[in-house]
């Protein structure tokens, strides 16, 4: 079976990651690949790491050029993303990338992001409870955010086996790629190297209620979120490290073993042997993730930690696993649990 | 008035930084500095930002070496200054850096140091409340570690006005060299640029307790701290992130109201303006400490955050700071709240 | 005396940095902060890290708002300085961060900059031959551009030593705030952290006259120079290795005679101990240069090397230093050799 | 065909790049995995974004682990290879990825390692005239070093095509990992981050024979080469930035047209459109080879620039690609061109 995908947003760092994946992927094919600013540029000036597409020219972001494709990702800012799809016909594979068709409930859309809601796709999270039955055969799926990609993975666990209460306390250090490639005074490697800061403090971040919607479902319970990203001195990755009071009874063992059944049969997820920590290193450029968990007696918290390559299986990789499902091929062709280190 | 310091440990990230501020101290003298395993080598090889103490030579740590002076700074590892203590008479004054003296509660000592208790001294962080009453004049000071100067000015406000439920969590990240200067493998370059990860998660870092003194004593009830503490890629800076739940009937005013109060006269901390966030670039060899709380209403939680430099507030500036109190003199002398930026 | 100083640009790199070594220096006042698109923010939200200027606000770059000052440092882009510094009167110490008046030859300045050659000012490098007689009591100074700073101090003395033919190689690697604070793409942190990349190769680039003029007028011959920047994953700093063959009967010890002689009584260059070779992190926030050379028999070359704070001794350290012979000064007032570090 | 390779030193950095490569081969299974002092240890502690390989054990470094494999990768410290590989047979192919076999002239060898010389072996860079049919069918293959790599194939198609003096000015600047895994203060992430340091400097750098060798080779005379490396502060890639004067006659073109001619067939090496430039994050865990060449009319000098990745197309990627050619395999197998970036 031949591929043939298309990329809208392919100057962009979510762009440019799905096309290194799509590049590796045996199956796809890649077709136009456009931009709306940069459209008439070669991707050698773009995407440098690309080789194999150097001479490719970005095309303008048109139904027109869209057409004739099996799967058309989009990588476009958030709220473009409704407008382009609705003109996909429904035989065609659409694989969002933005955060458009993402949350369940139209109040929280309208809260974070002021537009109205274009609705709720299938969601691009394989490993949370229902999610693969949801995604095999789909024409349609939106992608998770980074954030909520490391958060649900490390906290779905203990919240589908009832051993935390609704009350998740959530803080995650996230490498620049994922503020994006337009350029602003506060992501300058001069501002970035060396510091930590946070952002979107206090509720504000628009992927919290996401992460909610995702824990919510496990635990048959709304659950509550308060969420800090901070801007880490790095491209890529992201930490999170999710706490929760542990409900009555709880141990150690019973929160160790309720993370093994959940990640047993997992391809990506990989729940380190106790003592190890995960790194954002040891997952760059890789599609996997790293998980560990610790119960905290005298605080009486669970604590779970997280590691992904915020573009990779937080953005393009994602996509990616979302689509082998979609399209009925093996979850992880393409796709490696491999990462670059050091 | 001249006074003459002697550093133990001057071979270290600790002792580096306690130089270079003594260095632009207008009354003290730079006297004997020693290290163990460097002695008889030039500063200059060791530290050679330190240029005009490039030519002194390093002496071995002992009671012969450390006497006639009138202030005597022990940059040791945790465990060794209490030895060392005894021998200098009561008329220097002596300013651990260490570990050793922060506890007052020996139990606690004991489970995460495992060795006997040496005692309790008056604790260098000057903007608790009552601490500048203690070190006014004493010949003893316990500098506080790293993380609790982060997290106790960042959460103390909240406890003092009785704002904040007992439960404190907190997730901080620090740059390397708070891990010191020693060789190991996990501090390489090429394994901590690109990464973020934890360490000591699920209460076992040795700051928890001392993180849980200092929060108790301004709430007057005990206080539980999960703390996990995270190695970012930079060399310096600890950015701290510490919610706790709210008491009923606190609002985003009271809150702010109590920061404002509990810094309103302080040389050192600095309360951001509402929208402006720390950021660890922005203290960089500075002894300043930025503060910002916020009140998210929806999760019900206060979330303050704090940057300091680790080496400088976080440890040789808070040296400094609190020598300055125990020698009557101002302050500030010799201190900035001007960092080293971009 | 009180020296009332004014700073024209005060919202980018090198005016901020101007303003934290004009916060230390002991005789100056700062007097009114000028930008233009930031005119009217505090400089709080602009330069974080100045804490003591937190609550000024940024005035219009104007003659009025810098009338009346004592000196004025100009920080603005090239080709700008000129015509403000005209309507600045001949009473005012004016002091150009931008490259107008550093050319002797208009050819030069045409060539580079494409505009008409505004002048020539006192060289603000003190340490090259005959540079501090011409600073001394001037009411212009030309600060040079931090890579020539770096290159003509690392090797002026071979030259003026005629110890090398008139061809230098010189490659250097500069910190990303060396090329401003204005948002581009390239200069996002994700592009630069983990990346080294050249730029202005071939001789483009508009530091080569300079380097070219101050390395002729050590020699007495026209020196030819092959420059080529690169650009490298850190906020500050230059290291500069600048190579020239070796004239006849050159040895070690006689290009080490040259560079001990020629740094001998410098208070911010130094020559460092044999085998020890200068960092960059070693000079941060200092306004030190570190300098090593080495002559490779092998190659029949002269190595010399030279770190300096492209921010500090390459701009603003440099601004101030000559200020301070301008104004009969001890030269070193305000000014550190001690660099921030680890 | 299958080809069952062991790696010998599989716990560096070196030996983890191989695997991460091998793992990707898709005609290679990896079989012994030796270490010595890490021998007994599981992999997922020492290399864990290795996630495949996770649960196998580290051997020890014997004859009798290594026998029995079509391929043994010796990956040890310099000067070790020879006793090891002396006891495998004839029929293995043995890729030393230490320096025990690259050098022709003993004298060399002698000079700068101290040891006597064991031999010389094909030499893994299938991009130098003539490299290619001596790896053909080879059992025995001598990586190049990293700096040798990017250095000759930046510079040999200037000596090739007889453009260039024989006298080579190099600098190049390397990340972290290309000084190894062994902790020492000096590749400290706190020491390192922020710095930019020279290293060998005047000729001492054991890489500069084998430059002069490749170059010399292409020459048709005796290339002298004045090689400076600095260490960079990112943990992969190398930028090298290497010049020559240009012989009569040269001119920009002539320069083009040799660097076109000598790269227009090979897979791995992209001759960059003019006006773009190499950066080390282009090839980051990439096999590929970025080069651009310049000629500077003024100073009269050929700038050739490349970027690679050091541990890939530097150590483990020119392994395997040497590997391939060895086993008559397609010389590409299981290497790509494609970047991680951002």
């Amino acid at each position: 079976m031949a591929v043939r995908a298309a990329v809208a947003g392919a100057s962009g760092y979510a762009g440019g990651e799905l096309l290194r994946l799509l590049l590796a992927h045996p199956q796809v094919e890649i077709g136009a690949l456009t931009g709306n600013s940069n459209a008439g540029q070669r991707l050698g000036a773009l995407q440098p790491h690309l080789l194999p597409l150097a001479d490719r020219v970005l095309e303008p972001t048109t139904t027109e050029v869209l057409a004739g494709h099996d799967v058309v990702f989009l990588a476009l800012p958030h709220g473009q993303s409704a407008a382009v799809a609705e003109q996909l016909g429904p035989e065609v594979l659409v694989v969002d990338m933005g955060a458009d068709f993402r949350l369940t409930d139209p109040a929280d859309w309208e809260r974070f992001y002021g537009s109205p809601h274009a609705g709720t796709w299938p969601y691009g999270l394989p490993e949370l409870p229902g999610a693969r039955a949801a995604l095999e055969g789909s024409k349609r799926v939106a992608v998770p955010g980074c954030y909520p990609t490391a958060v649900s993975l490390a906290l779905f666990p203990a919240y589908a086996a009832s051993l935390a209460e609704p009350e998740a306390v959530i803080v995650a250090a996230s490498g620049t790629s994922g503020a994006g490639k337009t350029p602003k005074a506060h992501l300058l490697g001069s501002e970035v190297m060396g510091s930590m800061t946070p952002y979107g403090v206090g509720g504000g971040h628009r992927h919290t209620p996401e992460m909610s919607q995702n824990l919510s479902a496990a635990a048959g319970e709304q659950v509550s979120v308060s969420f800090t990203p901070t801007l880490a001195p790095m491209p890529r990755g992201i930490l999170a490290t999710c706490t929760a009071k542990a409900k009555p009874g709880v141990t150690a063992e019973s929160v160790r073993a309720a993370y093994e059944k959940a990640f047993a049969d997992e391809p990506f997820v990989h729940l380190l042997p106790e003592g190890q920590w995960p790194a954002t290193a040891s997952v760059y450029g890789s599609n996997a993730v790293q998980v560990q968990v610790a119960y905290d007696e005298a605080a009486g918290r669970i604590i779970a930690i997280s590691a992904i390559d915020n573009l990779t299986k937080g953005t393009a990789g994602g996509a990616v696993q979302s689509m082998n499902l979609a399209l009925g091929l093996d979850e992880s062709t393409g796709l490696t649990t491999i990462g670059v280190a050091p």
